[in-house]
């Protein structure tokens, strides 16, 4: 394909290579700004470009060099405020290298998931981030299709076991773990898990909870670390204090106002997002109760908002934007011909210290009847 | 140049066209997804193509057609919630139609919008949805530019006065106007305005305000509300509580520490941004101030957490998603063929009645020193 012949006077990508007395492939990498140079002949081909006054064209460049600085995103939602922050620190990373991103929502479904890698595969993106609502084997083929294409693909914010993929995420298992025991060590027993698994077989046994079919990863690694605190407490898993069902603000509601209403009722509530702690505290606040008098309550992700509640709520902070920034950054690592190192990594998240824990109410309870 | 030649037996359009029995372009109007096709014909076109196993490219397409169905998209910043809601409206709507999106920000800077704008446009995007931090006839060049290369561009959020083009936006102007007679009526004249903008020239009077040089749209039309809900209560305004300089949480905070320390200290908050009213309300805490009974509070953008406060927070709301689902429309009626109708379009907002006004406090107040 005469992908190089000049056309209407625009100078090609060989005829500046020529002209800087390097090879096509030098010249194409300096002007594509990928892969290395070294500053000598660089410098000696953007004297050449400039000379003959040649232009890049990011589509004719794409074609010509099989580039197309763009990175596909799959996210579960753009719309979300932690998705939003992850999608900051991909586009920051993925510009500061000269790259531009498509962004596609799957709203945690497979299906859609599946459809967007198509459509990044038709676009030609150089790579891919996913943060995969893929779960077992079975669900892994699309990304295994685009591998199998020498697409490059990062994680993010959630592991897919099968894969062998370079992941960035944090240390989910270990902060719920740490929130839980803050709880525990307040002398809480009757902690609640907001939101679990959105489907469960029954009976609701500890395995049930950690085998559900349908649970991204990060949803599991918050339950086995709230799981690993009770252990080491000796304290029984009570099924009945784990939500399951549709993760909705609404639900989360009505879930606690049915923990709220229990003879042996929740004193505290470790919420796993957002929306879980915003629905949680509409329960507490119909049930007429207090916190943390009443109630305690440790949630996913911090935000200004939970700083400027009465009382401050104590909230595990993600890093966000890095988490994008990292994943864009080893994906980039990989197109400037690093090997994929196929590693976990982990970014830290911090337990930020407010007001919302307390020890048990003290005085009696009724167990009453709440309107959310 | 041999687009359409067959190669290693993948059929081409044309071949498409010949087995349908149709024209070249129908067959790519169909294959394509855009434009008008008979449903007959496109039937006729779909099952040629499922014969042959023809299968589009998204790159091969837009170099043989044109268009290469992606809208690119220019925010002020992905990660804020705002944005990311319009982005979420956007990525739907395109979805929707077979459009995927390439998403820049700006963070306000006209310096890197003009950047976003030639990285689009070099991509070849079909058309463009830009929440433009222009506001003079000399900060709009780089879209007088695309809109010369024939490029569709819609604006959203935010009008662009010197352009003629559709736009999609709320009613600021009406919105801040109504939140603040809400509180003129609760019996408020010491109205503070958190935030304005960023720079303005001294002494700061009214025609300061308003002519500053580097305020985006929106802001300027929610001075304008509040300014007009003053005159009709004949409440001189008082520039010592209209907040000036960065539009940041910290800075938020520290104007309305200083305003709460001013000898005739206001007794309302009017934010014009998520962050405007979590820097107040850290100052009115600092101040051992409470709201409603010491100061009441209007803010944007209505959340979840807004309606969980201590007290629930009257906020407005804006349509988030559909301005982007709107924008996204406006902009696709175009890329099929239909003609720019040069509208504003201007989507409800709502004032959502909560409990954080009340009555100015009747009780003495001490002026005193805050420690934000």
């Amino acid at each position: 394909m005469p992908a190089d012949r000049s056309q209407g006077g625009r100078p090609t990508i060989s005829e500046v290579a020529a002209e800087a007395g390097v090879g096509r492939a030098t010249a194409a990498r300096t002007l594509g700004g990928y892969g290395y140079v070294s500053p000598e002949l660089r410098e000696r081909v953007l004297a050449a470009a400039e000379k003959l006054g040649y232009r890049t064209n990011a589509l004719a460049r794409s074609m010509s060099t099989g580039v197309s600085h763009t990175l596909g995103v799959i996210l579960a939602d753009i719309g979300n405020p932690f998705f939003a922050g992850v999608m900051r620190g991909i586009s920051d990373a993925s510009r500061a290298r000269g790259f531009d991103t498509i962004v596609l929502s799957t709203y945690e479904r497979l299906d859609e998931e599946v459809a967007a890698t198509d459509v990044l595969i038709d676009k030609r993106v150089d790579g891919v981030i996913i943060a995969s609502a893929a779960v077992g084997r079975d669900e892994v083929k699309h990304i295994r299709a685009a591998m199998g294409r020498g697409i490059p693909i990062v994680l993010v914010d959630r592991a897919v076991t099968p894969l062998d993929l370079d992941t960035v995420v944090i240390d989910n298992r270990g902060a719920a773990r740490e929130a839980v025991e803050v709880m525990i060590s307040a002398g809480h027993r009757r902690i609640g898990f907001v939101w679990g698994p959105s489907s469960v077989s029954t009976p609701v046994t500890r395995r049930a909870l950690l085998e559900t079919a349908r649970n991204v990863w990060t949803d599991g690694e918050r339950l086995r670390g709230y799981l690993d605190a009770l252990d080491d407490a000796r304290i029984p898993l009570d099924p009945e204090l784990v939500m399951t069902g549709p993760k909705t603000e609404e639900w989360a509601t009505q879930e606690v106002a049915r923990m709220l209403a229990l003879p042996d009722r929740v004193t505290a509530l470790f919420c796993t997002e957002t929306d879980a702690v915003t629905g949680a505290l509409r329960a507490v606040r119909a049930a007429g109760l207090s916190c943390p008098r009443d109630i305690s309550l440790i949630g996913f992700d911090d935000s200004a908002w939970a700083a400027v509640m009465e009382p401050p709520l104590t909230m595990i902070e993600q890093p966000v934007r890095q988490l994008g920034a990292k994943a864009a950054e080893v994906l980039l690592d990989v197109l400037d011909g690093g090997e994929p190192r196929h590693e976990v990594h982990t970014l830290s998240s911090r337990l930020i210290t407010r007001a919302s824990v307390a020890p048990p109410g003290k005085g009696t309870f009724y167990s009453q009847q709440s309107k959310p």
